[in-house]
């Protein structure tokens, strides 16, 4: 049971963790930190880990992941909105 | 084995996804529109599942996330060091 309440956690705290990010980047209107590279590194790895998780049948690495790459995809939509076209 | 390598690139993408956030960071001397909320939670996540990944005995768990800790408190240092104090 304790052990099923850390793993609970770990999943929320990462799965929601660009909630924060995607707030901090439509309030600021800016993205000129934010690295590009980080974020398609991490929306491909989790889409993989979505596809890996399917392949388990394991529902939580499936639905965990899905809102992780929501955040990300929405953070790339912002990142390309704010980001200066030279 | 078509599978595990699904998995395995999910993993490495995953892992190392916050290094180039850092060289960004440390290259342009500034966190300005980076969450501090994101860094912190997701630091905090990710040790509940080093704690996880140890008590199922998997290796893969805990090897993957000590690598993202990591560069999360490097990325937690430079935002520190990089944010202007008031």
């Amino acid at each position: 049971m304790f052990w099923q309440l850390i793993g609970v956690s770990a999943a929320c705290l990462t799965s929601f963790a660009f909630f924060p990010q995607v707030i901090k980047m439509y309030r600021g209107k800016s993205s000129k930190d934010i690295s590009l590279i980080t974020l398609v590194q991490l929306s491909l790895g989790v889409g993989l880990w979505i596809l890996y998780g399917a392949y388990l049948k394991d529902l939580i690495i499936v639905l965990a992941n899905s809102i992780t790459l929501l955040t990300l995809l929405i953070a790339l939509f912002l990142y390309r909105k704010y980001t200066i076209k030279i």
